[in-house]
């Protein structure tokens, strides 16, 4: 049960709509951050988060990005799950491998991100601007999953036909207008 | 050294400067969370802020949100210091003590926020909203807090007289001028 009384919406929706001034900041950030101008595509944005998503053990926001994701995914839709159950052993490019690396790292604690991590992000083709936008959506989604979470809102289990839905909206939409998704989701 | 290429600013002002879209979301969202509509004060949301900082150890968010909160107290500036040291053993009211309590299970884990926690601070007279606000300030400082020490951006020690000048800024011009900050910073 949610911790504070919130509509029946899934996920951070529920919030969200319990406080429509925090969600307008929330999801020009998300908006700003996964579909704003960046030398990073939207899919591998999203790819960080639902990688960040996961070491966080948030359902709601793991399966919502896994799916959306999985929208943008310029190739086979089953590689994006390889790639965030472990991003060494994936086909994923090595730049990408190092920008989640960093993303991993940041997960845990901005302090744990080192010279190296670094080095390795650059040497393999990221930019200091590829660098940063890993840096701040790590951080970002470090902020969404303790949101949704630390208000125990309700998470639909991975599965769901709910996320498939939420996957295709944030592909069609966006977050600026993800307030005003359909009562029945 | 800050990990990339950043303008020469202390603390969360560099990695703004250098990634303007982003700092205008990053701003608006702190200017929502810390000075718009909320039952709590804007001294309790900067305490709150304080100390989740300093619970991530982030040398210029702890400072800067420190020097903000003594500013904006309503008692004594000493006691500010004293109530991020140890809530419990602060004079602060049993309403905050059981809010900053939240706040620290947050910036563990969200889930680490158990009903108990929730019926604590419901029984001192916080509200849902307080809560959600408390919730949500945690959260984001987790992501403030990350994105400054994940790029190693320069962080003035303690005690540097700049933390005082950024106190009376926050206080008198909120967050969304914020990237607008004296260049002497």
């Amino acid at each position: 049960m949610p911790h504070i009384s919130m509509p029946e919406l899934p996920g951070i929706l529920a919030p969200m709509a319990f406080r429509p001034n925090t969600a307008k900041a929330l999801n020009f950030l998300a908006q700003t951050l996964l579909r704003g101008p960046s030398p990073l595509t939207e899919a591998e944005r999203e790819l960080i988060a639902t990688y960040v998503s996961r070491k966080n053990n948030c359902t709601f926001c793991t399966n919502s990005h896994l799916a959306v994701t999985e929208e943008l995914w310029p190739g086979p839709r089953e590689e994006v799950s390889a790639i965030i159950a472990n991003p060494e052993t994936s086909q994923v490019s090595r730049k990408m491998k190092a920008l989640l690396a960093i993303a991993a790292k940041v997960q845990q604690d901005g302090k744990n991100v080192k010279s190296e991590d670094i080095n390795f992000a650059k040497e393999s083709g990221a930019s200091d601007t590829e660098i940063h936008d890993t840096v701040i959506i790590a951080a970002a989604f470090c902020m969404y999953n303790r949101y949704v979470d630390g208000l125990a809102a309700h998470q639909p289990e991975g599965g769901s036909p709910i996320y498939k839905e939420v996957g295709l909206l944030l592909k069609q939409k966006g977050y600026e207008s993800s307030t005003t998704f359909p009562a029945n989701l």
